[in-house]
Formats: C-alpha cells, structure tokens, sequence
C-alpha cells in the first residue's frame, strides 16, 4: 500500500487523509472499533494485506488479538457490544453493495443504541475499504508475510496515525519490490 | 452525494479532494474518458445516482451523448479506441474484485497504448467509485430523478470542477430532504 501511494503522490494525499478521518480521527467508535470494521471488510473482500494489517491494528489498540479473531471468524458469536454487532452486520450489507443495506439494518443498529454518524461513518469505513481493497489487490501490490513485520507497523500505526511515514526500516522490504 | 458530504465536512474534504484528483486534474487520460469509467463502473455498481451524473458529465466532456449510452450498453462494442476498451475491460475486473484482475487484462491495456500510470488510475477511479456507489447506496441517500437537473449539475462539474459548489438553485430539491 504504502509503495502505491509513493507511487502517485497525488492521490495518496486524499488516500491518506480518508484513512486518518474515517479510523484514527476522534470519534464516538473507539480507534479499536473502527479498526475491527476495516478488518471485517477486507476479510469478506479477501484482500489479505489489507485484513493482516487491519486486524493487527485493531489488536494494538484494544489489546486483545483473540477477539479480533473471533470476529473476523463469526461476527455474531464474538463477544462484542450489540451496538458493534449490529454495525459489523451494516458493514457485511455495505460489502456486497450499497444497495444490500435494509431499512432494518440500520433500524437495528439505531435500537441498539448507534448515533446516525456512528451509522454513517460505518457504511462510509466498509465503503472505503471496498475500494483499498480493490487498490492493493487490483494492481499486485505485494503483500508481506511476515507476522512480526505487521505488528511493527501495526503498533507505529495505532500509535501516530496514517499521517505519519513510516521509519525506512519498517519499508525497505516494501520499498524493494 | 452533496447532502452526505455536507452532513460530514470532515470526511467531505478527502472525498471531494479524490474525486477532483481522480476525474478533473491534469492526466494523460482525457476528463470524458475517466468520467466513462466513472459511469461504467457505478452501472455496474447498479448505482443510479452516481451513473446517471458521471454519465451526463462525460457526455459534456465528449460531446457525444450517443457514445456515452453505447460505452454503458456495450463497451466491447461501442465506438472507442482499442486502448480505453482496454481499460475499460480493467475497471470491469476491479468492480467484481481487486483479485479478479489478470496479468493479461494488464498486458492488453500496455499492448494497446496505455502507461503505467493510465492503468494506475484506471484502477483506482473503478475501485474509488466502489466506495461513493457504496456510500450513496448505502445510506439511501436521494435520488433526483429530472434529467434537466443531472445535466445542469454536470455542465457545472465539467466546467468547474469537483472543489467549486453547486450554485443553490441545483441544490435545493436535494438539500430538502
């Protein structure tokens, strides 16, 4: 991802910027929250660079890497808030197309206690990703590996944002290809 | 589209910052060709909104209404140089999946005249008008139906760009809502 934004500093400006509004901004969802929403995304979209690197963000900042993975395995049975579950079910509608979203969706999530910005920002992280998604994946972007390698930029991530370039050392693998 | 972005100036600014870097600043691609690929990926997307105004902009851009319904009918058929079917066949791709992407669709667009960069952006302006299809459609925003509207906005866009507002008499039916 990162070696595409190098790639076109053009467009990676409101790429970058996109990304700190929607995951890392204040806002009402916690940093961890959004987080587990653009993981769940890229997981239905299969995009594994996208859904390794979300996940282990969401990990960081809600300190816990066995819910992630519960809910990237079954959203329903995770042990998360009804307000989540029912914005992780907003998310999946949104994956398969704006139009799969149901008046009772959002219905849901409101009676579970969702603000319409929290319902907004849902539909617009599980948008946003549907097109990172197909960013990384449609032009090959090469994806790391190594476990360690994400949990290093995971952890610069969860810590200073998506505004902030990461060190050389983090990218050169990256970088080289 | 312009109630959504008003209704949250913070993720407006990046959206609108895309859209105009995507489809109006300066490219080797023309504006009526981006804004086909626009179209053709929100008809896809079976997003009326968003197809119905990029398809009246590209037909402002072009000139050429008959040519803009032939490309959204047909785009294998339709009248245009072998390098944009090309492209168009990548956007395609990428509305279905990052991951439904060829190296020969790629190899195609090269043998036909495209850069690295034409094939970059066609990539990301497909994968971008996943996320705004998705956005619209997802939270059900309004969608004017006078086709005398579509073309008033349009003529605005093409000749001002995606950072310029609408004047309020193109917005008010929408901002009633």
């Amino acid at each position: 991802m990162r070696s595409l934004l190098q790639a076109r500093p053009e467009t990676a400006g409101p790429i970058t910027a996109l990304a700190q509004t929607l995951l890392y901004a204040p806002n009402s969802l916690s940093r961890g929250d959004r987080e587990l929403i653009a993981a769940y995304v890229s997981a239905l979209n299969d995009c594994t660079f996208c859904c390794t690197s979300h996940a282990a963000i969401a990990a960081c900042h809600l300190e816990d890497q066995s819910l992630v993975d519960e809910v990237l395995r079954s959203p329903d049975a995770a042990p998360v808030t009804p307000k989540l579950r029912a914005l992780l079910a907003i998310a999946a509608r949104v994956q398969q197309s704006g139009r799969a979203v149901r008046v009772e969706d959002v219905e849901r999530a409101r009676r579970e206690g969702a603000t319409d910005t929290e319902i907004h920002d849902t539909v617009l992280i599980a948008a946003a990703f549907c097109m990172f998604n197909r960013y990384v994946d449609g032009l090959g972007a090469w994806t790391p590996t190594d476990a360690e390698g994400y949990r290093q930029r995971a952890r610069h991530v969860a810590e200073h944002g998506y505004a902030m370039p990461l060190p050389a050392a983090m990218t050169r693998s990256e970088s080289d290809t």
